[in-house]
């Protein structure tokens, strides 16, 4: 059969087709994605859920004049390629390559970027009503949003405000009863029994003055067209719920949904995964922190876990099958996690809050507002801390150590190492007089052998790893990682000394003021913002206390650092091993 | 007739008494609250709608240990006056005295400290797991939510969740259609409909699972007593919805809603607000924010405006009355505000977004993630930033400068004065490459003179206010008058040169570079945290050129400052005048 696909260089192509075409389109451009998402990593679950939606949305709609915005954005992959971004497919996710998010900046098609959830109706909202303002009265404006997006504070926000507008809105739920993981809430359970028929009859979305209609079969493509059709001639704001299949079309994507979210590399045609190599890695943080809090609350039973939709991700999974009445999987729903952690930490529990740094940013205000001021003494974990690679800027963990280091009360730690997590968690939970905030990074951490017995770390206390006589390297994190293997490439040069500081707040003012009588050549190395970061506080203290030397700061530059491996990200953002040596080189 | 307030000392108290009692008790708190705040100042509508519904609360529920949430906590002095501190009622607000929102400190009464919106229901449901857990299982806990605070994403958010436990909990929606200002939304239209009987059959709190009673007079206390003591002994997740007068038993509270939210001093018999001096006095910040705001969007009619749930209080309504088809109250749901925001801006409106610093980090992700990363020119006006007085540390915008510094892409500004302010306006109104937060405190400034034709700025420019010889004090934002207070004091010593930045970031490094060549002594001074701010951006400045000297920063100490007059709070926080020039002495 002829390949309609290659015949596609935009969404206007699809414009000539018949809905039989577009049915062998769907198969092909599944087929494209799967042949190179096989290889070259990336989300395939979402995609390959979406793709009738993807076509029927732009064969019916006249994007980009029309605007579309994908929430999240992990299921824009069908739509990257219907719109003339087929032949740097294989480039998704690269260094250089496009983005594995929609991107503003990438394609007039992308009307809005996205990558963290429940943006899409707000984002929408405001592009609906600058068109009446403007007098654009025919654009159309649709969102694509899922079910565990949707039950998202942001989101409910945006659908109360839509529901008292006229606004020439379209969103489209997209409801496959997932996330990353399996939705949770309460909101999901009234879409099951909307789905069985036991809902009553009025509809939630009614309630919120929406014009609702569905559940309608998201892989029907002659369904879709039609209702789309339909409801482009309706006015106001309007909520079509698709039901669809997460990993639709591929078998073992359809039965493992949570492990073909992003399943790295399988085999085209099964869908088996690659094999892992048997050499024996070192753990992920992730899953250092899961098996330890385990280990550590079979022992102390004040001790509950909570995680804002990520089980998998955060490794929670483990408390959650071992002691599933303590762990809590809240959905997507930061704002919620920590205050509920602070209610808990109210009652004498100890709260393991597992939250990616960058979507902490979500939960600021709970921080200060309901933990710090009231000084609670929760225990936040932030995954996913520093540059996180491929994800790309909206989600590089890079601007916590600023956030968090003017809000009082709170303890920032950062571990070197695996050992180092274990024995600030062990520490934490034998009961802290303050919050804190443990970051660590995404991936694998260095050591093999980690699960070694724990020991209580004293709050605040840094320390020296190699003596020096000259430069002194100040590291926060598992950065310090790197400063060790500089200085053994340098033949351990007597020079430089290096100093592990994992606690960021407080400091160790005590070894750091003689640091900086001692020392010619300060060095500040951290894979966080430059500005406001552990080398601005050192600035601070050695202001503080009079000592003035030049303190060369290592950190993220003032600029949003693209996708792509973790390696060329350092390299870009000037924190990698040579730059850091060139620097080192001038004083030996 | 025998006082029975006099007797009641806790809660406690009232369990004797007959609910024909309770009715007496209500009359007297009423009176003894509008005594009080009348001559004393303070929140006054929000107590007085909740008089019968905080007595029956506390006469059928056994406080402190069955645990009580008052989300905000504007209406929690009725509270306060039965639970021990109606002998102190008198000094609320002031510094040294009792705080205006529940504070656990304070009370063992106060389960959870308020003051944001929308916290409770998470905090209540993280105490009603965290029961369950610990056998604690004849434990009550019951929240007292608004119906516009419902309607904020973070509310639903713990509704969501809440659905799906069996959490013993008890949601009281407090529904008086008001907000500070009129609520908004689907929601409230919503709860209008079930008021009205219109609503159809099934309930939008249903769909979430909890069991819903109501709506029920919120000041017919036999009927609160006879259905809190009903739903006691029902287990789950449980809402009751209460319908109340907010300012009742005041007529003009009761006439005048938002006026009489924090109405200032007033006459206790006829509510007659006190007569103002008529003295001219310089504008408020926010008036000449909100009037400059109409006399910009009258000439360039790409402007919008949006304030979350602040019109009157960010002085947006004055748009709103001019304009109101470009001006937006969105509801408490600051998320939205800033991601509509960022929508309206791709499609070439200038968005006006107004928030309060306290309340813009409930929205600090989408700041970042859909505002700087895509870089659209979003023109943020942050009111109430710095320390704010009486409403104390869950208030005051101290944080704004250390955590915005780090977002790349965006303009910080901090205007001297009212004329600052509106020349920055204008300017950003024009066109401005990046997005800017424009932070500028509550309360009155320095000119009475202020209707001055605008003029733009150079974005990054400082500027010197004064020449000197010895000493430089670089101030940012409004406390800049105090510095040229100060060296007026000091005779306009020759010794002292001020400069002032209202670029925050980017930073005037030219001039900089020059005064940190000049001069011996540096001083900087902000009325935000020392922690990350614009002292330590200087410090980093210096640091990359390398000169090095004492830079002297005045600015929040890590710590949370207390409530009270702001005068005292300066004092408290060491940026005072007299601390100062205390300081600067040492060198004249």
């Amino acid at each position: 059969m002829k390949s309609i696909l290659e015949h596609i260089k935009s969404s206007n192509d699809l414009k000539t087709l018949s809905v039989k075409d577009l049915e062998q389109l769907a198969v092909e451009l599944r087929k494209f994605i799967i042949d190179i998402i096989s290889v070259k990593e990336g989300h395939l679950g979402a995609s390959l859920g979406v793709i009738e939606l993807t076509i029927a949305i732009h064969y019916v709609f006249n994007t980009p004049i029309d605007k579309l915005i994908w929430d999240v954005g992990h299921q824009a992959y069908g739509h990257k390629i219907l719109t003339g971004r087929k032949n740097v497919f294989d480039t998704n996710r690269q260094f250089g390559g496009i983005s594995g998010f929609p991107k503003m900046q990438e394609s007039e098609y992308d009307a809005f970027g996205t990558g963290h959830s429940s943006t899409s109706i707000s984002a929408l909202l405001g592009m609906a009503l600058a068109a009446q303002l403007q007098g654009k009265l025919r654009r159309q404006h649709i969102a694509v949003i899922g079910d565990a997006s949707i039950a998202s504070g942001m989101a409910f926000e945006g659908l109360n405000h839509a529901g008292v507008t006229n606004a020439n809105i379209l969103v489209v739920l997209n409801d496959n009863a997932m996330g990353i993981d399996p939705s949770v809430g309460a909101l999901k359970k009234y879409l099951t029994n909307v789905k069985t028929g036991t809902a009553k009859e009025e509809n939630i979305f009614e309630c919120l003055n929406f014009n609702y209609t569905g559940p309608i079969d998201g892989h029907d493509l002659p369904a879709l067209v039609k209702e789309l059709e339909r409801l482009k001639n309706i006015e106001g704001p309007k909520l079509l719920h698709v039901i669809t299949t997460k990993g639709k079309g591929l078998q073992k994507a359809e039965e493992n949904q949570v492990t073909y979210h992003a399943p790295g590399k399988f085999d085209k045609q099964t869908g088996e995964l690659q094999k892992k190599t048997n050499t024996i890695e070192p753990p992920k943080f992730q899953d250092v922190f899961g098996k330890t809090l385990v280990e550590l609350a079979v022992k102390n039973e004040k001790i509950v876990g909570i995680t804002p939709a990520m089980p998998t991700g955060s490794s929670l999974k483990f408390m959650m099958d071992a002691l599933p009445e303590r762990a809590f999987d809240v959905g997507i729903a930061e704002q919620h996690a920590v205050t509920m952690a602070a209610g808990m930490a109210t009652d004498g529990l100890v709260v393991f809050c597992n939250i990616y740094s960058t979507f902490l940013q979500r939960a600021y205000d709970q921080i200060i507002h309901d933990v710090a001021i009231q000084n609670l003494p929760v225990i936040f974990c932030l995954d996913r801390a520093g540059l996180v690679g491929e994800d790309g800027p909206t989600h590089h963990g890079v601007f916590d150590i600023s956030y968090l280091r003017c809000i009082p009360n709170l303890i920032i730690f950062s571990p070197m190492n695996e050992i180092e997590l274990r024995n600030i968690m062990y520490t934490a939970q034998l009961g802290l007089e303050h919050p804190i905030a443990i970051r660590y990074p995404r991936g694998r951490g260095n050591e093999v052998n980690w699960q070694v017995p724990m020991k209580k770390l004293n709050i605040g206390e840094a320390q020296l790893l190699k003596e020096g006589t000259k430069i002194a390297i100040l590291s926060t994190g598992p950065i310090g990682n790197m400063v060790s293997e500089l200085i053994h490439e340098l033949d351990n040069t007597p020079a430089i000394a290096h100093y592990n500081f994992p606690f960021i707040k407080p400091l160790d003012t005590d070894l750091l003021e003689g640091i900086l009588k001692k020392f010619d050549h300060i060095i500040t190395l951290e894979d966080s913002s430059a500005i406001g970061g552990f080398g601005s506080g050192l600035l601070e203290f050695a202001n503080t206390i009079g000592i003035h030397k030049i303190i060369k700061i290592f950190g993220i530059p003032d600029a949003f650092i693209t996708h792509g491996v973790t390696e060329k990200l350092y390299i870009k953002a000037g924190i990698d091993k040579t730059s850091v040596k060139k620097y080192v080189q001038q004083f030996l």
